[in-house]
Order: structure tokens, then C-alpha cells, then sequence
């Protein structure tokens, strides 16, 4: 499929600036844009990579445009990132998955109930007393233990598992091999046993919040482990038991929070962060990647490192051991000195005493 | 439902003591129990938490409750905590789900040998010469593929796929997502191409072990990666190929243990904890949350840190890289000060020179 | 079964070494070996631990052998490993599933072409437009979505997921649990909300590429996240959207790439390595286990610690830090000492001063 850069102007409501109407065969990335693809830049420097790029086309905004000056063939629009996601999805259009109902393949209870317009892909297995309400879309392979509910317009990808009690909102996402609601990694040690905790509770997600592939949620031991609306999980995070996570958090990657944490609102933990049990951790935190957090944390704080601490000092702290092999020499190197001049001052001394014998003895 | 607090009591041969009998709607931990609610205190502390909380009763020890001395309506048991689960499960009984043998939508080998009660959801698939002994439960969409053996009793949760050749023990719960027996991450690498290692071994779980959701663990190489009886494994676990682990360990989120390790006895890891391969650690150590092992440990040591040490020796350095900054400060004094000190006494040297040649002059 | 060891040295065209011709039940490595337990040993230690072993016999090399000059039985052989292998297998043969053209309980649209000899296990379900090239095999309860394609001869274990527009190569391995092309964790944030960024590229592996167990790819936000051929990728690894790894790379267990990083060829990372967003990493990398890189890295560095350095360095940092407790004490010693030459010198001084006056005086 081809379009001349006049058409893409005109979806998106943009202004064409350029010579002639160049046709365009594609969408990318500067970076990975041919010579006949429309890529999009929003600031000086990505522009200036565009200068630079094979790529045929921009979109831009004005303000950026006028600044650069230059001859390629633009189209000028208010948000380009927006504009240039209309443009690049006419070249690679979304699939739509045809709606099919319930798919014969699907094993449904009978005391299941679903709304009118539930897609159910083969595979799934729904046990009895789920609810689901209407929009939802159950992809192959899922498994929805009992009594569980689901909100509507959620999607539930491939090969999820929710354990039984599992409360999902609307319009939630949660992406393939996901497993919410299994058991608490509680114990009771006794003579070397360890005798499994209670399972009483469940998983609770708010409204809109994402879950990431293979990410896994524990119950609550006898209340529900929370996810606040708004809240976007990514892949292969840990959501101990207990756990109340807030609002609008976002928790990136490989996250592993233990058991009975919470957090606030707006909060943010990078890559591979992990938290220790019982940690309240306050709203609009962030916690850079990697960190290992020991401590609750106030409102508004930024924190990193093992242990984490306010970024600050640990930014000083780090500064400080790429110094320590000089500082270890430069150490040295007075601790000699001091023995220099303890030597010098005991020979003065010795002269002292020396001349006040003499003195003395004259 | 609701309860009367003295049928709770009645319930766990427990002593009811309150003025009146209060009517109770559900039972929840303290930070959780609405005003109908009854909850659970083990400790002063929690007794305290209890006594200005909304919850309106209290399941409590003797000696606790002599000591508070307080009014608010409680029962008395001898484990507080084990009668509240009996509580607990009366207002949220756990889900019993209906035994039903086979269901007509798993897949079962000719040559698959299943006892006579072993239930097995829509979905699973089992392979050629798997053996699962009686009372077994396998969820929906687990694939065991050919010649695994499962003892009795053992619960495999929906998702998991256990490669050929598993053996699974008696009372075993392997939670869903989990994988047991991929190839093992080992390679000779020729000429840039990596080539992969034997996959002739198997994996080999004790007796009442449980896997946590999602997590891995690969095949040995040429014999079995074991874990021993009574070990729990948390989620998103990593177990390389051919580790032995040993029987009661406790391994919490998201550990990775390179290949070719061995563990003892009640050897418990925190969170995130790395080790390297071929690592051999002993009975009862315990690695703190994130450590990253480089070294074997004896019996009984607690390590901690990047890289572990013994943790009395990481938390020291912990200590002293705090206060590196202001050491550096102090270390600049300190030099200005010997700089100083070097001044001083060169001009006491230049002006004993200075004495002696007046002395000789005179 | 059991073999003479004649049979075995036969088998593998090696040269029997023994006074008798013991009969042998199985293989084993060295530390797993039972008495009548053939084992390898490919260096002079391994060799003199089979002399300590129970093992019945080795499979080693002439050079060895010689340099040992000992007299339990062996087979030597030009590459003794190799040559295990073959007898293991003869023990241990692997598994070899039927063949068996496509399973009547897998979905497959009836848009999907797939090539003659493709194996369908039950309850995969294939979705329109996707394409499968010959030789491949889908095991029971994997996924595909929409438009999909995959090479000849790759094997897609239980339970993946592969989202729409997923490419794979030829000689591809995907273990059980892995989900390729869920959405990229990109959010833009406006008034505390957040929105998902686009999702419109996919998930491209090249050719003889293998993916472990529970690892997620997520997709490029408007191209494709890459992995190159010949890279192997361990389990419960995250790649991030808009990757491009490099070809032949070796990403260890618990591995997390943040999104829009690049790699060369032959780089290899440890397990639970962490790699912030945007970085570009050179070929022939090495960046060691549970590193945290947050810069870009040259061709052929080897790089080590949190933050991630050259080895060395931080080699020489941990090295300095393990010294604090003791460069402490020394600190505290060596300004005790300065307080003492200051008061010596102070002494001097006013001794000086009042020698001087004494002098004046006189």
C-alpha cells in the first residue's frame, strides 16, 4: 500500500510542506525508517536525526520546523506523535478480532454467569459462580477459577490464570501467563517443617489497571492483596501476599514486592527493584531501578540503591567508591607523610633536649 | 451470614469474654476488620492495634488479654491464630471443588496409567507413559508430556507444563504457570555459534514440595535436578540444571541459582537472591534478600550482600559507606592539617638551622 | 539394560581400556555415578575424581589416561564428552514423539497455512493468517494470534504465547510459558493518569534462536523488537519494546532490557543483569551476573557492579570496600596521631618562641 504525504496531511488535519507530493510506503522510527517511509520527530535533536535518516517524510510541529529550516518534504500537525499513530496505523492497521461469543471450545460451568457480548476463545476454562460483565474478552487458554468476577471491557490474554475470589475491574488489561490469586508464600516453621499459612483471602485489581505477561499476584492470607485503579504492572513482577498497592502506580519490570507492603499514589519503582515485607511506602515515590528498599518511605521521596536510600546520597555514596582506590593511595601517601614528620618532630625534639642539656650543662 | 461471638467461641473451645454477645458479620486482620468484624492478636502490640481499631472482637491468648486488662468483647484460645483461621473459613469457607474425574475435554494417553480417583480438568494433556498415583488434581490446560510419574495427593495448578520424564512426589502443590524440566542454559560455543549442551537429564521434586506460580526449573544435563523433601519454592523462581537442593529449604521471589549448585538442609533465601554455578552451600544458612552469592558457605552462616558475605561483615561495610562522604571530608582536613603540620615544622627546622649556624658563627 | 563396556567403546568407535569387560547399567556424571555406572572426565581433575567415584568406568582421552596411568576400565575416545552423550543416550534414549499431523482438539483457523508436515498438539489454538513453515512442531495449549509466521523446523513448547504479527525463524526453540509481542510498558502521563503508548510493531527472532522458559518480548511501539540469529535467551528473561539484539548472544537466567536498547554479536550477559532504557551495547560484551548497566558499552568491554563498570575497577572497588571497617580504624589512628605532632609541634613552637624571648631578653 502506497499514499502520497498530501493524503497523510489530510487525516490527520495537518499542514503539507514540501516541493512535490512524494509517495509513501510505510511508517517507522527514525532510526529504522527506509527511503520511502514517513517517520515523525518532536524535538531539535530528533529532527536533526531526520535530516540525517534515509526516511522520505516527517511529521513535526511548526515551532520545530520553523527553527530547523529545512527542505524535506513535512507535514506540520499539533500533536505529531498522535498524528503520526493515526498515519502509521493506516499502513499497519490494529487487528480487529472478529467478536465470535463463546467459543464451542471453551468449557463454561453451567452456574457461570456472562453478559450478552463476552468473547470466550477455545481454551478457556470458566468454573462455577464466575461473572463476567459485558465487553470482556476471555482469550484462549485462560483459566478463571471459581467465583471470581471481571468488570467489563477488560481483556484477559492467553494462558492467564486467576485462582478462585479473584476480582477484576473494568477496562483492565492483563497480559498472557499472568497468574493472580495463587497462595501466599507464608509458613510456620516447626521442628524443620514448614506448615502452610492460611489462604483465606484473594486478588483485588481496581479499574484500568494492566497486569504484564507472567507476572504473578499472591492472595491476601485473609483479606485481598489490592491493585489500585489506574495502577500499570509490567512483565514478570511479583505482588506479594497482603500487598496494597495505590493508585496510578507504575511498576516496571522484574519488581518484586514481599509480602504486606503498601504504596500511595503516582508511585514509581524502576527495573528489578525489591522490597522488603511490611514496607509502607508513601505516594509519588519513586525508587530507581535495581534498588533494594529496607524502610517505609514518606511521601514524594526518591530513593536508590542497596539499601535505598534518598538518590541523592546514594549518588554520593557511589561517586565516592569510584574514588576509593585513589583515596586508598592518597592515604598512603599521608599516613607516610605523618610518619615523616613524626620522625622530623622527634628529631627536634631530640635537638631540643639536646640543646637545653647543652643550655644546661652550660 | 452473621455469628454470634459466642458461637465463634463455642466453634474453637474457646472462652468467650464480653458483657453482652455481640453479633459478628465476617473476620478480617486488624488493619482490615470493619466494626462487626472479629480479628486476631498474638502480640501486645497487635492487642493494642486491635484496641483502636473499628473491629469489635478479638481472638487473643490468656496471658495477653490478663495484661491488657481491657473491655472490648474477645475470645480466648490457646493458638489464637489457628482458632481464627476455623473462624475465618466459617464466614469465607474455602472453595471445595466438585471431584469429577476426567473431564471429556482432557487429552489422556492410551498408555497414560491414572488411579482410579485422580481428578483432571478440560484442557490438560498427558502424555504417553505419565503415572499419577491416587488422589492427585491436575488443573486445567497443564501438559505433562511423556513418562513423568506423580505421587499422590499432589495438586498442579492450571498452566504448568511439566517436560518428560518429571518425577513429582506425594503432596506436592506445583502452582500454575510453573515450568519443570526445560533444557538446561548450557552451550559450547564454536566459532561464534553456540551449541546446546546434552538434555538427557530430568527433574526430580521430594515429597511435599511446593512451586511457586510461574517459576522454572530446568533439566539436568545428563542426571536430575533435584529438590528435596519438604522445600517451598516461592514465584518467578529460577532453578538451573542439575542443582540439588535439599530438603526444607525456603526460596523466596524470583531467586536464581545457576546451574550445577548444591544446597543442605532448612537453608532459607530472601528475595531476589543470585548465586553463582557450581556453588556449594550448606545446612541452615540463610542469604539476605538480593545477595548475590560468589563462593560456597559452610553450615549455619548468614550471608548478605553484593557480593555475599557473612552479614555481620556486609552490614558493617554498609555502615562505612555511608558515612563515606563526610570521611572524605575529613580526610581533606586531615590533610590540610598534616600540610599544615609540614609548614610548622619546616620552619622550625629552617630556623634550628638558622639556630645552629648563629651558633656556630658564634 | 545393561551393556558390556566393549559394546560401548564399539559403539562410539573408542578403544576399550580394561583387564576385564565389566557389565554397565547406566551413565551418570561423576558425582551421581553408581557402581556399575559408566562416567566421562575430560580433565585431569575430573578424571582423578572418577578415581575416587563408584563409578565402574570413564570415557576420557588417550593424553589423560596416560598422564593418570591408572587401571579402573575406560573407553578412550577423540572427544570424550561427545562420546558420553551416545552411551547416556543409549541408557536414556530421548524421547520420540509420534508424529502425528495436527490434533483434532487444536483450533486452527481456516485461514492459517501450515505446511504439510507441521505437528499440532491438542488445545493449541492458531489464529487467521498465520503461517507455518514445514517441520515445525506446536505443542498442546501454545497460542498463536493473527498473522504470525514461523520458519521450518521449530519447536514451540506448552503454553506460549505468541501475540499477532509474531515472526519466527527457522530451528527457533520456545520453551514452555514464554510470551512473545504483549504490549511495551510506554506510558505518557497526563494529570496522574496513564496512557498506554502505541502498540502497533511486533516481536521478529531470527533463525536458530532459543528462548527459555516464562521469558516475555514485548513488541516494538511502531517497529519490530528484534533478536538475532543464533541468540539464546535463558528463563524468566525480560526484553523490552524496541530491542534489537544482536546475533549469537547469551542472556542469562532473570535477565531485564529495558526498552530501545541495542546489542552487538556474541555479547553475553550473567543472570539478573539489569539494562536501563536507551543504552547500546557493543559485540563481544561480557557484563557480569546481577550487574545494573546505565551506560553505553564499547565493543568487547567486560563490565561488572551496580552501577555497572569495567570489571576491574569495580573489582578493585569491592576490594577497598571490604577494607572500610579496617581503613577506618587506621583513619582514626592516623588523626590521633596528627593531634599528637600538632600538640608536639605546638610545644616546639612555644618552646621556640620562648627560647626566642629568652634570646631577646638576653
Amino acid at each position: 500500500m502506497t499514499k502520497r504525504l498530501s493524503e497523510l496531511a489530510k487525516l490527520v488535519n495537518g499542514t503539507l510542506v514540501c516541493k512535490d507530493d512524494p509517495v509513501i510506503s510505510g511508517a517507522a522510527s527514525i532510526s529504522r525508517a527506509g527511503d520511502s517511509d514517513v517517520t515523525f520527530a518532536t524535538s531539535t535533536a530528533s529532527l536533526q536525526q531526520f535530516m540525517d535518516s534515509n526516511a522520505m517524510a516527517v511529521v513535526t510541529s511548526e515551532p520545530l520546523l520553523r527553527e530547523a529550516g529545512f527542505t524535506k518534504p513535512a507535514i506540520v500537525a499539533e500533536d505529531p506523535e498522535a498524528a503520526f499513530v493515526v498515519i502509521a496505523e493506516t499502513f499497519k492497521p490494529p487487528i480487529r478480532r472478529d467478536a465470535r461469543g463463546i467459543s464451542e471450545r471453551a468449557t463454561i460451568s453451567p452456574t457461570a454467569e456472562l453478559a450478552e457480548n463476552v468473547v470466550v476463545y477455545p481454551g478457556a476454562v470458566i468454573m462455577g459462580g464466575v461473572k463476567i460483565a459485558s465487553g470482556s474478552v476471555i482469550y484462549s487458554n485462560v483459566t478463571i477459577l471459581e467465583n471470581c468476577q471481571i468488570g467489563c471491557d477488560t481483556q484477559i490474554f492467553p494462558g492467564v490464570t486467576l485462582y478462585e475470589n479473584t476480582f477484576v475491574g473494568d477496562r483492565c488489561t492483563i497480559h498472557a501467563g499472568a497468574v493472580l490469586g495463587a497462595y501466599g508464600f507464608g509458613y510456620k516453621s516447626a521442628s524443620g517443617q514448614h506448615q502452610l499459612s492460611a489462604q483465606l483471602g484473594n486478588v483485588l485489581l481496581g479499574d484500568d489497571v494492566e497486569i504484564g505477561a507472567n507476572t504473578t499476584i499472591d492472595r491476601g492470607t485473609y483479606d485481598s492483596t489490592t491493585i489500585g485503579d489506574g495502577t500499570k504492572i509490567d512483565n514478570l513482577v511479583m505482588i506479594g501476599h497482603n500487598c496494597q498497592i495505590g493508585r496510578n502506580n507504575l511498576l516496571c519490570s522484574q519488581v518484586g514486592i514481599a509480602g504486606s507492603c503498601t504504596t500511595g499514589d503516582n508511585t514509581v519503582m524502576g527495573g528489578q527493584v525489591g522490597l522488603g515485607d511490611h514496607l509502607d511506602v508513601g505516594s509519588n515515590v519513586s525508587i530507581g531501578a535495581k534498588s533494594g528498599l529496607m524502610q517505609d518511605v514518606p511521601n514524594g521521596k526518591h530513593m536508590f540503591g542497596i539499601p535505598a536510600r534518598p538518590a541523592r546520597e546514594t549518588m554520593q555514596i557511589l561517586a565516592h567508591q569510584s574514588k576509593l582506590p585513589a583515596m586508598r593511595k592518597e592515604f598512603r601517601a599521608l599516613t607516610t607523610q605523618v610518619e615523616e614528620l613524626q620522625e622530623s618532630v622527634r628529631g627536634l625534639t631530640v635537638d631540643r633536649i639536646g640543646s637545653l642539656s647543652k643550655k644546661s650543662a652550660a
